[in-house]
């Protein structure tokens, strides 16, 4: 199976960006997680880019806050899928890292998941994997219907909450 | 090879969303473009949505504008990928299509372009495809290539227009 | 007497939704209170807005955060008024969830209250029932003199406040 | 049947506002329209809302620009529904309207349309007396169903014009 | 000397709005402080209005938060000054009430102040009747030196500091 | 009477201005305008805030687009109530401008209109010169009871225009 | 004297960057112009920013739109100072292109100048050669003193045509 | 070598500033810090700034809040480089400051870093003087690669939490 990198721009961005890390893991889909930075660590993260096919990736989820570049950087060095994550700041609320993993010029997509929207960056990788792996897509299914039924339960379990209401 | 889908909430967003549809047929990528609408036709939406693996797609592209519910009510009927443009309106420049767009629950992702970034839609699905196809990688790179071509033709070309100015 | 339905798309919107709940029993309207998601159990959704009319609903009020897709879907199979409260969520401040509600398509209204109105939702809803029910109405109308008398009686004491200040 | 208000804060709001008055009378719905100003001519509105019940309306649709001050000012004098169309002005866009409607205190709602969304406030004020008219309800369904025969037939349409891409 | 009447929409606002009762109080301007609401107590509101420049008043200075009509309002019934201050309210940062307050339409201005700018707003009301007061404006080029010297006390404390930094 | 001071940053502004401007002479009131800079010709703004009480004036409205510090600068230097017109220019659609205007610092307060609104500017600034002239504040009434009357026109004329529609 | 390159990401962005050039042009400044892209042709970018100062360059000004990367781009291959142009593109107003620029991490400063604002750019890069160049400096200070004088110019000017207002 | 200023608004600005202090104090570079105010000292600011060349400065930093004029004002007074700390405080998340420091217009640039952004300012400040001073770039870009070995770094101690995750 192809491998999805989830890369972040500051080890601060760890506890939000573990999220996509247990999914995959949960998935069993195999991983590199790491940290680099479009602007401290321009050349790694180029490098990284620029192999990241050849190495086995299929997808690359780049989590970054404020003027978030490493998404677009990174979709300048390769054309494997790369999924950003917006990550929210001190100040703005996240909206200057939407913008600037989003809005990006014709040519070079990145595809952007809600603010903090680690879990969904790594479903959306994992969904890219399972277009060619059925078994994958599978167990997408599965959790889909899984996700319907804990919220169907917590449907049942309101109805006696709001008895005591 | 999978198939595309490139689904629009109403046709006025065609002039836009054409612009999906000739990055795919450059690319020879097979495709079908549909008007479907969250809110007018949503049992069209859905019964498509949910069929869409079965029958050959490998991404569905959403385009909507406003308070854009079509991917990520489309999102909620498959696990393919489903990739978002969200269109700018007469009010809000496209900010209400973005969020809307964008700010996708857990469980259910929608990978987001720019307002109105159709081409970048259509890339990104190629992408995507191209995870398991070694021959639309090859294109992918070819025009990643050609890009930075143009962009240095234009550099060179620069340098005569600075001395007319 | 024609029931509310109150839906929320996760059971951590309840302690808002709560005061909606409070609301319909205080005037004592009947009501009916659910988790539903227009994502993780649309069809669920669906089939609920589908039947509302028939199982004697007169209004429906959708509660949901971020891209807020609930209260549309609703109003996407229902002729019954639906209305959306707009729920504040982690990133953004409730702005995602207020444009995703409120900028509905020509065809299918949504009737939006302010970010986390679960209050005037519910006020909203029994205000629609009274159009035809001269009871309600005069409870309404009760309700609106005693909230002028609670501001009357805060005027009163905030004088003797002052000599305090 | 109970008549719907329509009033608008200024006449220069009439092109927009024009679209609700036709939506009432293609359902055949009675209506009154006026221009009141909550600034302008304050009594004259407040006294218009505080007989509205009686005079046999059974809902009130303002709208207004800028500091969108009617709809809340109306709400603060009847029980009855009160539909609030922002208006979109030469500056910020509408949302100048869309946040003076539709933030309302708790007590006081204002069933908040789209930005310019003239029809959809039309449309709800219909659905609010559809709620005890079994024939008005029904005419409702049948422009759903007509709205999503136009959508399916316009998507057809499309079918043709891509081969002329 | 004429007074500065100080309204505000909700008791909940007192804290901030206190601050412009210690500054009239600190220049020895003769004030009244009310509750009253736009949506709540409106008539009391409009009649307040309406005789306020007879019961001597020289300035209203008006807060209130969300869709703050209220210093609106009041301008509608009055030509004497009406001073807004926008309240922050738990959503959206106080922007609702910035824009519902000052974006008034031709004809009826309202003096905005900064959000929960309660001292501003009675300074503001302080300079109005100084215009024909000279004693007041006395005191207020007194404050303002007293507001430079300040400052350059800071500074000077501020060297201090550093050297400790 | 006091004057009026009419200033604003650039001759671009003067279209917009111009309202303010006419009136002021509408009313009668004797007023100076004119182009300075907070930025390009801060010298002369200062010296002129600083007579400006001393020559005769009585307000102060400044108009300034983009980062609009006029308001805020002339307040620095002067007690008199100093009126800010946010202008609207080529980007953000006045929103910097009116942040820049009207968020000031405790101290040192900027009667803030909305954005472009030099015609409500001029009646502030009347307002303020009317607090002590009993004469201009009977104008102001009257004014205020034509545009009442204009309003009841437009409102008589719409119901003409409805049968036509 | 240093050399001060003016990079732009598109040759769509010429126009407006022209005025930095003709700004340079006038204060016989050196300088470079190019068009190189974050995203595009990234590493002809990343080279001309590692070697910019070994080349002569004092200053590089970079002109970006929408997710504005190429300041930020370029600022993590140089120490030299790097000034961002936001510029505006169709949607959003250019607040894409600001955060994008503006919001960088501690460690890699971007100067930014306002939305579009070439000539302020080229200004800067000017203002930052002068500091250790006094012929350059009083240019500055030429160009200072003349822009006073033409303020001053305009406002007798504008005192002509308030006659005939 | 030249110094740098950096001038705060108010003293609560201290925290956030005094890692501009640090960053100058790291670099060996000489600044003086001062507390001055673009509204309460306006003069002592202006002939800060008029006098800033002469007195050896070769930057200014400016940081204030809200309606922050600080570094537009100073920037008046002088042709030297003047950066700008837009400061976030209660209301706005500190967009109010960035709008009011950034959008300045044509002829008086301000080089704008991020909301709070003083360490980045004090970086600026440096890499003007270091456009002269081989020494500081030196230092620059010893900087610049620890930074890289600090991330890469982080890099390497992930890997080991990730075990444990």
């Amino acid at each position: 199976m192809k491998k999805v990198a989830v890369i972040m721009g500051s080890d601060s961005d760890l506890p939000v960006v573990a999220k996509a890390v247990s999914e995959l893991k949960a998935y069993g889909v195999p991983y590199e997680c790491r940290i680099m930075s479009a602007h401290r660590t321009p050349s790694t993260a180029c490098d990284f880019a620029t192999d990241a096919r050849e190495q086995g990736f299929g997808a690359i989820i780049c989590a970054a806050g404020m003027a978030a570049h490493l998404a677009g950087v990174i979709a300048g060095h390769t054309t494997l899928p790369v999924i950003g994550i917006p990550m929210r700041s001190a100040a703005l609320d996240g909206m200057d890292a939407l913008l600037s993993t989003v809005m990006m010029p014709p040519g070079v997509p990145v595809a952007t998941v809600g603010i903090d929207g680690a879990k969904n960056a790594a479903l959306l990788a994992i969904q890219i994997l399972a277009v060619s792996d059925e078994e994958l897509a599978a167990k997408l299914t599965e959790a889909k219907k899984k996700m319907a039924k804990t919220v169907a339960e917590k449907d049942r379990a309101l109805q006696e909450k709001l008895e005591d209401l």
